[in-house]
């Protein structure tokens, strides 16, 4: 399994490379078309590590997992629900989350996983899917809670979800993961407080590609964060939560 | 009044300036920071133009024009609705607009003024906003209005709204445009549909660049499509919708 960070140095230099253990091989060209391994490597602790793609959507899922939705006591879709998250909403592996100056409501974590798409994806078949999947990552997909329902005649996901520092993501990507073995947990403060398998999600990630690729173009560097499951809860200034997947890592952001 | 474009010559040179009657003014340098005209003038016959700007979001309102709300019944919202129309929708004028391969189902247009940001915009006040618009543009915000309701539990505005050519934009940016005298004319095959004044919006430009940069920040070239009012319609195959915004120009799509 290969792990593509993105970094910067101490002297403000961007770079991208693979993880291993501490130190990161750095590689150049572009992460998504044969990158090619500079000889170079750095210290992790040399860097800060920044969200591991630069998406120019984040596409993300309702009601995607059966325990949740039976739960809201929700049918399941015939199709994936999605809102979009706006490129400005992202942050990376260790970012600060901010509340927006004009909303003093209930602010919640959402742990999930994020599938990374690798080229563009037009009308993709299921069987197809794999192959425009670079890897996964991991998603805080925060949301306002409190802004959804504000409105009685238009519910307001893409509000509630896509303030600034409300989509982070990280800290790698992940290529050659097995999502049907893996297990989201989210820890608030270092008390776990979701804990699902990935086995349950309603549409699986190949089908997700496929449906949301005819429905509209994903880029290189998209990311699709495939809904969440159980266990969601509030987050108070202050607050550390850390989403881990087994293979990938574990993801964390604080509130500020 | 200056009318900026972006085109594209027959050599495939990539480009931006200022159109005067049939004539281009061409520019260098960053339309959104202090371009420079570089002397040249391109004919308009020679030159294909692209969308005039390249959006890294378009946000697109519902809800927001008094008579429309009328007609459907529904209360004036108290702050801006909106949802996500993502780059990859983008098309520009002249552009074919294309059916989704996956849907058979009514594909509508949507007339409307579209608000070109020209800085980075986060928590601007309402006095501050207008030095934060670049100028106006024209949208044609198609949408797959079957979608919207498929699922009982999750309206599908994103998905509806999303796909590929799906958010048209231009002819141009109009720098110096006065929204308060103008008027949004859509013609389907030639007969007029829409007819409607932006005076009788709910948000104002002002107060949506003001609100919504409280909920996620507004970056150079994105796109605020203000919603639309009372006629809205079906586009057949080979149906030309033309939005026309006097002092803006005409948006020209044809369905294919």
């Amino acid at each position: 399994m290969k792990l593509w960070t993105r970094f910067k140095t101490a002297h403000g230099r961007f770079g991208f490379g693979v993880l291993q253990n501490d130190q990161i091989l750095e590689y150049r060209g572009d992460m998504f078309a044969h990158p090619l391994p500079t000889g170079a490597t750095i210290a992790l602790t040399a860097v800060e590590l920044l969200p591991p793609c630069e998406p120019t959507k984040i596409v993300a899922l309702w009601n995607n997992y059966h325990a949740l939705g039976a739960k809201l006591g929700k049918s399941a879709p015939v199709h994936p629900l999605f809102l979009i998250k706006p490129a400005s909403s992202l942050a990376g592996p260790g970012e600060t989350i901010r509340r927006p100056q004009a909303y003093a409501g209930k602010i919640v974590y959402e742990g999930e996983l994020g599938i990374v798409i690798g080229k563009r994806a037009t009308n993709v078949s299921v069987e197809a899917a794999k192959d425009y999947i670079l890897g996964y990552t991991i998603v805080n997909d925060v949301t306002a809670a409190e802004l959804i329902e504000q409105d009685p005649n238009f519910a307001q996901w893409t509000r509630a979800k896509g303030c600034d520092t409300f989509g982070c993501i990280g800290p790698v990507i992940a290529q050659g993961f097995d999502w049907r073995e893996g297990a989201v947990v989210t820890r608030l403060d270092g008390v776990e407080r979701q804990n699902y398998p990935l086995a349950d999600m309603i549409f699986n990630p190949w089908e997700q590609v496929s449906r949301i690729s005819q429905d509209m173009t994903l880029l290189p560097g998209d990311v699709i964060a495939v809904g969440t499951s159980i266990g969601v809860g509030s987050m108070k200034e202050g607050a550390t939560v850390e989403v881990s997947i087994e293979g990938i890592g574990t993801l964390t952001n604080r509130m500020g």
